[in-house]
């Protein structure tokens, strides 16, 4: 999906939402426990559920590699039952090696050629372009590069006091010059609302993907009000639990829904 | 393997050598290409190849990934393979998220409940301690964090001038207080090897894993001169392609222990 395709999705559905498919099979409902693939069965029904509501869909692999073999076959059919429903599909992997190696996962991610086949992938900066390049060479899709996270350690090298510079930026300065807005994203955690008037200076096309509103506490209005771009919003505003696990009852996927309802109605007075 | 294991398989192998199982279909011999698992076969007999030689086996998981649940499978029998063997397992995933996220990439490559139950794995430090903390957490196990790379991209963050500490020593000093030597050791690329010196006084005391020698252009010389810790030698030298395609044809397990034995043979006398 190229970015004018997302633009019109989130116009035509008035949201920006993306939901994290974290599946944790301690938190599953119960009632899900007899199903021959109970990862698969629950992503399934929340996203029958949620699909009015949400432009995007972003597993995080950790929770499936978590479950082996197995739960990288509820990957790939998740993602396969992603197909052809117009959202645009992120693997949260956050992955990054030299330059042959990070070929391989561009190949297991985002290659028309691999299992898994998604618009975008995350990627971290630390090891710098040449472990980037070969994600932004793979025609169509797009990169999601780490910048701020929102998490608390994002303070010990992100947001360290003692560089001139803080890192979070600078990895925002060098990058934007290694792709485009048309396959270039970056990660900016909601906790950090209050930094994203300053982001925006620095990339002021890029779409931003934002976690960390719901579970973690980010605002959804301060990121909206700091970080969206007239017209295009240019924002992804991610959740995860705070969708999955609205009830651990049979009714899970109906609350999910009025959970990423809620969201879109917020949403829908900013597009 | 705790750190006195390892350190007593490199006294008796005379040998530091980590090989770095990245498995690639287009560059594997011919005459596996009949195998049903091709991949395995390969790794399998490059380890019983190589075993008299080599300490540590590092497979690259994007080289297996890049084969989707293939692959995977051919993952999992290689770990298997690989256990009783008494050697030191390293899974290069360069994982590290958000705490609860991290956790399952401990679950999925660490934990003894998991599919694979390496004895360590290499993490990127760019989300700071709490996304390192949950491998930390898993009883005998190791975390090989990302500190200085052998690749060109890391004078683009690591190594940048305008830093008055640099990035990657930074990592070095702050991480350092999250593990100890006994459950931490740190990637430093042989390509780096004159910064050796000055990382060595920063941790005087932490296994360092080097990649970068063979195919890279390091020199094992330097390694050991600037980075060897007396007596528990402190080193795992890496070698992929120089090991995995010394030779194409049906020879490729003996050039691969030729070439693993002149390594050692090269180390034997800094042991």
């Amino acid at each position: 999906m190229n970015r004018k395709e997302l633009v019109e999705q989130i116009h035509a559905k008035k949201s920006f939402l993306c939901v994290g498919l974290d599946p944790d099979m301690e938190k599953l409902p119960a009632c899900l426990q007899g199903e021959s693939d109970p990862i698969f069965e629950f992503n399934r029904r929340i996203i029958d559920a949620t699909l009015p509501y949400a432009v995007a869909y972003k597993p995080n692999t950790a929770f499936y590699e978590a479950y082996g073999i197995q739960g990288l076959n509820s990957l790939q059919k998740t993602i396969d039952y992603l197909r052809n429903k117009n959202v645009f599909t992120i693997a949260d992997a956050k992955r990054g090696d030299i330059g042959n190696t990070s070929a391989r996962y561009a190949k297991a991610f985002l290659s028309p050629d691999g299992d898994f086949n998604f618009d975008a992938m995350t990627v971290a900066p630390y090891m710098g372009s040449d472990s980037v390049q070969p994600f932004l060479q793979e025609q169509g899709k797009w990169v999601i590069l780490l910048a701020l996270t929102s998490n608390a350690g994002s303070a010990d090298f992100q947001t360290a006091q003692d560089y001139p510079v803080p890192l979070y930026r600078k990895v925002l300065e060098v990058s934007k010059q290694w792709g485009t807005p048309q396959n270039m994203m970056y990660v900016v955690g909601a906790t950090k609302a209050d930094m994203l008037q300053d982001i925006r200076r620095i990339v002021p096309e890029h779409f931003l993907l934002v976690p960390g509103v719901g579970a973690q506490g980010g605002s959804l209005e301060d990121v909206c009000r700091n970080g969206m771009i007239q017209g295009e919003i240019g924002l992804l505003v991610n959740a995860s639990r705070s969708i999955l696990y609205a009830s651990k009852g049979p009714d899970f996927a109906e609350a999910a829904a009025q959970e990423a309802m809620r969201m879109q109605q917020q949403m829908s007075r900013y597009v």
